[in-house]
């Protein structure tokens, strides 16, 4: 396998190409449906030639992990790069990640199926956001803009309840009203359910 | 296939040994790694035994997700049955859904695979959960016992959270203080993040 840093732009564009093929073929049939002469035919290039690029069908499975990590992690930095606390950071970030499960659904099926196929993959990704996610929730609860709480539990709880609402109201069902489900869950979740 | 309400006690018991051995391997080996024969082999049966009670490895997969359904409405009914509103059965019921993720691992692992091996079955065990929590929240919104809401956005992402939890500290963590879990989500919950 090529190291992805020593490719030729024509290399990196047929990279590219199998990545968004493998997106395709494994994210609609399953990685097990998913053979590596279908992610090949799609990406329009000969068997073989996937190999210079990717060791397996697991190594390129792997790769589409790691870049929805990237993109989801950029996309939500973008979204909340203007909020004026963290809760509104919170409902940004929310809404931003309801619209990738909308437009991305094959790369979302793809990262809850490595749960399965490639468990280290699954875990780093879900354990470097809950990272990322506690150090801002306890930096707001220091500065006083939430209430004081157990940061790391917040964070897996909010990640699971985006990550549901993401594939009922994102992947599952683009027409989904998001504006409304983000003002629910934050009616919820800033001012509790308590009467 | 023989119909599971026709066997005899004799039946029945080997019928539940297929069960048990089929929970046991393909909740730890996933679904495709997992072969009717090792099956078999765990229930110290012969291998044509295995279709006098179920068809496929499809089959068995589906029966098992539908028994973790059965059996986590019974344990959350248990569970909240002496609660005196909704706020306190929802906490008793997060609390028994972590315990069951912590001390039955492999069938939350399976009911999880579902998704991808059995997608109706899994689209009916969440769907059926989400009707049942909506009827409870709305109820309680109506007798004031907690605000007002969308009941069925609320059951999603209540829901949602509760997976990601009981993944956390109930199925790969049994060691985890889950009353501690409990409480602080609780605190969230019900008296939200606004300080």
């Amino acid at each position: 396998m090529t190291d992805p840093a020593t490719l030729t732009p024509r290399g990196r564009r047929t990279r590219d190409a199998i990545l968004r093929a493998a997106e395709e073929v494994i994210g609609a049939r399953g990685f097990n449906g998913a053979a590596i002469v279908d992610i090949t035919r799609a990406a329009g290039i000969a068997q073989g030639t996937f190999y210079i690029y990717f060791d397996s069908k697991e190594a390129v499975f792997r790769t589409l992990v790691e870049e929805m990590g990237r993109f989801t992690r950029r996309s939500l930095s973008e979204a909340t790069a203007g909020a004026k606390d963290r809760l509104e950071a919170e409902r940004l970030g929310l809404r931003a990640f309801l619209e990738i499960a909308a437009t991305r659904p094959l790369l979302y099926n793809i990262v809850e199926e490595a749960r399965f196929v490639a468990p280290e993959a699954y875990d780093a990704y879900f354990t470097g956001f809950a990272r990322a996610y506690s150090r801002n929730l306890e930096a707001a609860a220091r500065d006083g803009t939430i209430r004081a709480g157990d940061a790391e539990i917040r964070a897996w709880a909010l990640m699971g309840l985006a990550v549901t609402l993401g594939e009922r109201y994102g992947q599952r069902n683009p027409e989904a009203d998001r504006d409304r489900v983000v003002s629910e869950v934050f009616d919820m979740l800033e001012r509790g359910l308590r009467p």
